[in-house]
């Protein structure tokens, strides 16, 4: 911010601008107002990845048009979260989406070549976890990275996941996705030395309270070197994941 | 209840007893009024383990009583739980008491020799669950069983937790303690085929909500097999291990 | 796992096994790898029961496809449990189905001629715990029980109870169900000297929630020997009844 | 309250009261203001028994204030509830105050001759659930009625509370106190034709949550003819059960 | 019960029952067992009043089975509640059901005469109160009760409540039915002698949290004489009541 | 009301009422009884403002009838909200009804010119806000107030928010709404000078809980000048922001 | 913050300020940095009052530091609210302060001479709800208000608020502050025009859990023109009160 | 593990070890059983960081015991956390402990020299989450890494934190701690594009609920790239974060 002021001034007081000029370029705005949204148009210079549009709350109408005004001012590949088939279908006819319905995440433009550090590993506990997981790998690989699905490993019949463990312990992130009572990131944070990212699903019944369990299990953890995101929120832990896997070294 | 009665019928019918006489003897009371209680005397003939006091709610001076009280109807070993060390010194000053301050419980008469199919292993995650473990393992112990300790095997560190694995597999019915998120009981329920008995103890911080979380954690265990009793119930755990390990065959 | 080793380790000292061979038996996966699951195989040997199906998060295919996998490889019988009718119609297509539309359990092979140390009592409070009941019931009688089925006797008009407090008496584990709050299993409890198993139901309305008033209630009782399990878990607690009913003598 | 401003229209119309005479009568207080409180005066003409003060959130100074207030305008027998020993013995140097350290409450005043249709029952299920159940049984007194106590008859050990079926079946309502899992009134429910009126105790450990789990318990009671106090509230249950207990024929 | 024992020696005695015969007797049952349910037939002369059918966990078929049962062995009235509309009909084909839309109550047979000390008053706050406020109203008429009804009476607007003032002091008891912030019973409670049961209902939004709010309400009223039932339990509420209207003097 | 007494005592001394006349006129209801509801006629005079009708939990004949009877007693504009789109169309085939899809209000007769201090701010965090601001917004114009719309501003994007900080400052009130964490009203009370009213939404998934995060984020600001209203309780926002707006100075 | 910045642009295009200098000015910091805190000295012209201090998470070293520097700064009356006597004592020592033990505030320098358009009325239910109501009046004072104390005046003996009525509609805003069940803000919202804002405090037992029982009474209430602040948080309603009262005219 | 196992199948196919010596290898415990607890040596091998001592529920001579294990076996810096100055005081008696009582840890051992790919940036909101942010800065240091602390940066008052802007800008991971309603995180995640952990703290009243609410802001923050710890658990964030600060490029 200071630099940007600093730049102000600089061409205010060589000329270059008149104050008014000035206060005009202050005011530009970073995100385009489109009436029911004002579209975030600085978050991929400010945060390196462009807005992922959260499907669950809107239109399909909605959903287009903010889409549309992301991929027309460059701010791609666009994904959308938490959309529906019929949403999807709605916005399918519009803009060129592929969608994928295990995930209800649907994406529009090129997938970026992978990069970063290594590779992230999306580990779940078990079948009915494959929705959050998929919508944090999918995630992860529109971010950029390289990446490793290692499903129904759960703690019981642990051999499932020991016999994993190589492909586990050669990712930068994992990833722990599970419901019920969430064990599974306290077990793969015992065997790996990298940071893993919990992800409690609302998977369960009874007592699992739609994933209230699986993170408070998360939370209260023996292991160290795990840190918890919301509930079914895949995305918010393959977004963390990604800035991770791109650390600069030298920053 | 139908053959006491049919007994008791057949005594009226024969002129044994009395109608009165018969209806004094089917009210004759099985406990003890003793004011600011009724000591049961009849649930060691119904349920095989005399009354257990639970000391926390009760003054010195009530403790004394009912301990005495049974004590005196010869339902011995007397065991006080929660019994905090200045209760204890006074009821040691009229009774002959032998007190464990780690788990706070009290013994009165004789330790019984054990019996049973197999003993029972009781197994706590950390150095923080061991007055719970202690209680279930002293009262295992009252209640004629055979007690294996193994503590401080939290599933950070699995190999701690394996290296003990042959004597877990060796118990009729394995007592899991565990604080925190509870995961014990599950990596447990993974390796053994016998019995598990959870008990979350309030042991943690935060969401931890002094046991809340651990105990859900165990009902929503995918580990089958295991059943889950109150926090920081070791008592009750003991309790029900012990009536599994002396299940009779041909009952 | 130590047999296991040594038994490996004595192949490669006398040259049956080179390392190569050694490595790869140890790592022979006890699971199948179907892509949306990983099909345990070696539940059945290391637990005496093989894996049950948990049908409400899977597709119609994906419990297909596990079924198959688990009777292919002789794991049988298959139970799958909280399956839905439609689900039921599309598996019974595929495969040799028998479903129960009360308890929602599908049931592909034979059953096995009861064993045990005595029999299973399946008590449930009242009409509407039937579904669970049966679930614990039906599961009992796959698992090589003998199950004695004890319907609609709540503690309100309490000698429906007694009335066939005989056949309580005569079992080796009580499973208790009960819903609104849950005051079965303490009622129980009170009565017979062999472990019960609590299973608090969803039945209620208002601050039942959906079962946690029972689960509550069934945690905090008085009665000594009762454990419990998650609500509507019928397998589970028959599971556990189970291992207890199988318990050996002398092991 | 018609009646009231007919008499004062009457009296206006017949020039017996002037305007101002009748606002002044209309606004006269029924109540005492003292600063720190507005002392009722009204409530024993409102609802037959004088206001009872609650010891627990004020000073010993306050108490002896607001108990010197009510009786210097008759309004006796003054209670004080939840008071504790200290206070108490302020309260004891200014007014003739009987104390009753079991049930924390304070009488000044002579006690009523017992009136009402019948008495009233109070049990409890266990020692340390005394001091409620004093709470109740001295203010039923207090109201003008009698009380038959049932102290520790719980239903564990049933016939306790079977041997006193007589007692409780000749009272006119019962108050049936219990912590933990508050069984008591479902079982006392199911056995009289009286209301019961059932009071949680924060008794217990665990998920007993303060005396949650048993009001919860109470309120899902499947037993009819049951209500619910607050947690702990034995002066409530004593208020209502004396209230039904003083039902006037022909009313 | 001891009335009933004394009865069946003093047979066995005189020799007019044979000891068999003396214990066929004890054991008969006092419930029809129809399979899917153990039909209570022994409440209405345990208690007063036939048993009540809560239709909400029963299929069609089952609860004309239990329906039949109860009216073919003279339990009449017989009162359905929480019925649904389709349900009614399914019943209504088969046995002559009268139904409330509103309270979702069916009733068979004639309703009773009103007896009683008085009537009973039926006080709710709002509209969406509707069908609590009738089915207690509905319920206490089956249970011999005059009701007067006072609906939309909320605190705000207080002169909707004052000006049926007279009617509500008329009352022997008070039902008072409200939702949201559940301030009713408080304000009534306030203003009448007589006890009043309060009746929380699920009517509300946002942190109403279906019923919850209002009964925390209602129980940490600062209101004399209040007791609460479940939430939206306009029957529990009705039972109390009539069982208070119809308390008998010299009892 | 010691006014209204006093005149209707004058006019009883003056004669010119009769006493039953004078008590007829202090009874005359200020509301009409239509049957399901007790339409308030007084609250406009009472509080400024006509009655709203809650539509949430009523059939679409009630809102009709509790509509007329407001609209023929000239309580207009006449505004329902929480109405859904099936029940509008019932209303609007009887009365004037213009209806709003997004908020869910319909509105009967004409729109007040504004009037007020100044302007009341509606902003809101995001677009899937947008139901619960316009209830806001249009309730607050019906109350006779200028809105200014501030939409999807949330605290991510800091300059979205920041850009509208002159219309934000201008406002007499701010009606600040926001889902998920809440934390909009949080930084606009640190940027505004004027009272905030804070309305939690229901917008969220896993531990947003329905919105209770966001009003416990809400309760817990560390901005001072912030009050806190029901969860989605636009109308309840907009009814305190006029009334704030409204303030008369020397009053 | 524009206005600030075309200053600075204009003051660098005239050549009064360099670069540097303007950037100097942009970052000059309104707070004071004392390590242990940054003390906020904008507050005063950013909202109109200075910033409280909290004393209950500081020292009396910290709260004296903070203290002095505003003082120092010119940023008077200081308050600091819920201190303890001992920290008021060590505060006293060093710097002028008046303590009030009740509301637990402590007040150093001049307090202002009232303003504002009216005046606040601070009502509460009880004794008990004092301490909060106190910090509430005491501050409304300290921002520059006529406050009106009316305390013990709960809804249970209505007349005790009836008879305050008129003080009550003369208020600009009434801060209404109450435990248990909180009915109070609910009850004055339907006699008042004015803006409530509603206190729950943390007075009560059992099912009151600290004053959430309360808040959520106050949430749900149906009178209009109220809203809520944290519990006990006395201070928080003051200062919204005070900037209703101080709404400007003309703004 | 399969290389271990290779190198142990090479030993004995060589003869270089017996069947026995391996097995004795194998089972080489990679812990000290101290009695009370088993002190884990390998963390540092196989995290990178040797165990860290959770000192709260550990008496004394336990720290001590497993303090001088740890130390004497090499694995420093040895740091214990939630120590109180009393267990301080008494480990300070028998081991070289340098003491910090406002983060209330404890270090044995020299610091080691910061290493990492840049900075950890520990932010707090206000004076009172001190100890949380200084044992997640000093854990921090102790695993090597550089620290800038910013302390006192709430929202309110928002120049506090942009001041700060660049510092915040220049670290590798950000650690957020606040309690209250846990804004910072929230809005530190929209200014950086690192990492950030977020630490809720129990500082806070009345619906702060201990920190709940702080932990449910974090994890329904809308912004991207924050993930949650245990509330207080400043340990934890610096363990994430020293993970992310020393990513390994070429992994």
């Amino acid at each position: 911010m200071e630099n940007e002021l600093r730049e102000l001034l600089e061409s205010v007081r060589s000329g270059r601008l008149s104050v008014e000029e000035a206060l005009s370029e202050w005011n530009k705005q970073s995100y385009e107002d489109i009436g029911y949204a004002k579209v975030d148009l600085g978050r991929q210079k400010r945060q390196g990845v462009s807005e992922v549009i959260y499907g669950a709350g809107k239109t399909g109408d909605q959903i287009c048009g903010i889409a549309k005004t992301l991929a027309e001012r460059g701010q791609t590949p666009v994904v959308i979260t938490r959309m529906s088939e019929d949403k999807a279908a709605m916005v399918g006819d519009v803009l060129p989406l592929r969608y994928d319905p295990i995930s209800h995440c649907g994406i529009i433009g090129e997938m970026p070549i992978p990069s970063g550090i290594g590779c992230i590993a999306v580990a779940c506990a078990g079948t009915s976890d494959l929705p959050v997981a998929e919508e944090a790998a999918l995630c992860a690989e529109v971010f950029g990275n390289e990446v490793i699905r290692l499903y129904d490993v759960g703690v019981i019949g642990l051999d499932r996941l020991l016999s994993h463990l190589d492909e586990l312990r050669s990712a930068s992130v994992v990833i722990a996705v599970a419901g019920m009572n969430g064990t599974l990131p306290t077990v793969i944070g015992g065997l790996v030395s990298c940071p893993v990212i919990a992800v409690p699903t609302s998977v369960g019944y009874g007592t699992s309270f739609g994933g209230v369990t699986a993170l408070l299990s998360m939370l209260n953890t023996a292991a160290s070197g795990v840190t918890v995101v919301n509930i079914d929120n895949g995305f918010g832990a393959a977004y963390s994941a990604s800035l991770i896997n791109h650390m600069e070294v030298g920053k």
